[in-house]
């Protein structure tokens, strides 16, 4: 899978093997406390664990363990098959489903350490994202502080859905530390936070909630637009990851309309609220929510109304596009220019890599 | 204002002036209920009464009363202004805030029987939206078939903001009634169901609440698609009012591609969910969320699939476009028969005016 032109993937999902496999980043307590009580692990019911359905053809097998578990897997599937110069691992280890905070902390301390021995110290075209207890932000910030400083981590995972917006002041902490590591900030598609993942209550199928996490996508990028998050923080980057961006030209033309007649709510807002977006935010090119007609998308990227957005990925192990045709995991007709800079330029300025 | 076609308005908002303008329409009980308790009526928090920043230049005074709340100022305003050959009214009574199903029955009656009164037998141009108790969807059904042989009833006003998903089981009664009588389904900016309107949690400001209203469209087409409304009941219409629409492409690519491979959840669906939408589905034109480049907004225009989805609207009285420029109220550039079909042949069609 040769693409002919530099190209780093900005989503790809690696996977704790196993509750076992963090146990040497584990405290004695918390081993025996996994041991011996119900406690396994958190878990997500989004995706059942091995799920044939959404693994990609040509994802190599890993003998009854998730896909994606192992270093040499991801090498030879992805770092390898697609020649990439850079990698970003984003182990969705849904911690945001656990209400103790204190085993959220030290699984989220023990993935991290597992991530820093087991991927980043040993590959050198890896990068990854911290995971932290979002639940409790001051004990996420701590995470932060922690292990931010090693290079290999590039940015803060959240989950893009949450018990208050992003935005709110109580979520300050989180920002606060990582832009005391330079840290760029991701939204990740998904999250178990206990409240509908809809304003109108519970949907009844998962198509909803998969097609529809693009609504929540929009409004966390409206909350942290129009609360200030900005503005307090002047170098702050968040990355939406897994979300779909074709939603995104109607929503920025609709907040800045709307702006006009209600900016003196939000007088901290120095610029129209799509600037920001412009400026700060960077999306993920895969799942592409995209149209039948090729022109078409092509449109859509030309509404975004800049060619930094868009970051290439594979999203990695999931089934985006058939593996015997990679050029699908990017529009066709695109300029050279764009698509030099979607292939890897966009994500090597906003990563700094 | 004269745009050259015949124009059908599918929203202009009339008012309830007072509380005391439904005592005709109220037994003793409630009249009395009314004078002797704090309860002046329901309250939406999302327009303070006759606030003058909402309401366009050019709107009639009403004498320290609501902007709409006269058929004279409507039939000056609008139907004469505007030389409409249909006007739709929907009166947006909040009653989806209040918690007593008694009270809200009552007053969605009040409203129902004031607005066949003073309005529909009173002025030929006007159609207007049954009022219901959205909370107790049996007591809605009952008010439905109170009133819905009415011939000016065209259709049944639900807030668009609801506590579950309108596709939920438990709104079958409303459709059923709306099906007996012929009557479309709206879904109607706003509500007050006291959940949040977003899936992840309560924005801060108004700014958020009135931009992310599209986000809790979103979320109702895509519900009543797959949870199979449309499915059920064949001649079932719904209008989209006041929501915006260029998030629609977006929305309909993602759910077409996303059904292809979760279609096996919701085996009733018989067409893509975008064919669903084609057919059954209408969106008032203002407020526009639109570009600010012209050519970008036909590529959107386009982009729908169909030149059949959009009804003119004023939005009357609130404020979109300088009263002044009327033709800011259509987008420029269409082709002759699309602007002829959103000017009045989309609408006439669907309500079957």
């Amino acid at each position: 899978m040769n693409l002919g032109l530099p190209v780093i993937d900005c989503d790809i999902h690696n996977a704790v093997p196993s509750i076992e496999a963090l146990f040497p980043y584990l405290s004695e307590h918390w081993r025996e406390y996994i041991r011996t009580s119900a406690f396994k692990g958190p878990v997500d019911t989004a995706y059942p664990p091995r799920a044939p359905t959404t693994v990609a053809l040509g994802v190599s097998s890993a003998d009854g363990k998730p896909p994606g578990s192992s270093l040499e897997l991801i090498q030879k599937d992805v770092l390898d098959a697609w020649s990439l110069d850079f990698g970003i691992l984003n182990c969705a280890y849904p911690l945001d489903g656990l209400h103790n905070p204190d085993t959220a902390a030290a699984m989220a301390s023990a993935v991290n350490d597992w991530l820093i021995a087991e991927w980043l110290d040993k590959e050198p075209r890896l990068r990854a994202s911290v995971i932290v207890p979002t639940r409790v932000p001051e004990m996420a910030a701590r995470e932060i502080d922690r292990v931010g400083e090693h290079p290999g981590f590039v940015q803060v995972l959240l989950p893009v859905r949450s018990e208050a917006p992003y935005g709110n002041r109580r979520y300050l902490p989180i920002f606060e530390a990582a832009a005391r590591h330079d840290l760029v900030v991701s939204l990740q598609f998904g999250g178990t936070p206990g409240n509908p993942p809809t304003g109108s209550g519970w949907p009844s199928y998962y198509i909803e909630e998969y097609a529809g996490m693009a609504q929540v996508f929009q409004t966390q990028v409206l909350n942290m637009i129009v609360e200030g998050v900005f503005d307090r923080f002047a170098d702050l980057r968040v990355a939406l990851i897994e979300g779909g961006w074709t939603w995104l030209p109607s929503l920025m033309w609709r907040i800045d309309k709307d702006w006009k007649g209600l900016r003196r709510e939000v007088p901290w807002n120095t610029q129209v609220p799509s600037g920001y977006i412009r400026e700060r935010i960077r999306l993920s090119l895969q799942p592409m929510d995209a149209p039948p007609d090729a022109a078409q998308l092509l449109q859509v990227i030309e509404q975004l109304g800049s060619d930094e957005l868009l970051m290439f990925s594979t999203d990695y192990p999931h089934w985006h596009f058939p593996p015997d045709q990679p050029e699908q995991a990017v529009p066709a007709g695109l300029p050279d220019g764009t698509r030099r800079k979607i292939l890897s330029e966009n994500a090597r300025a906003f990563y700094r890599l």
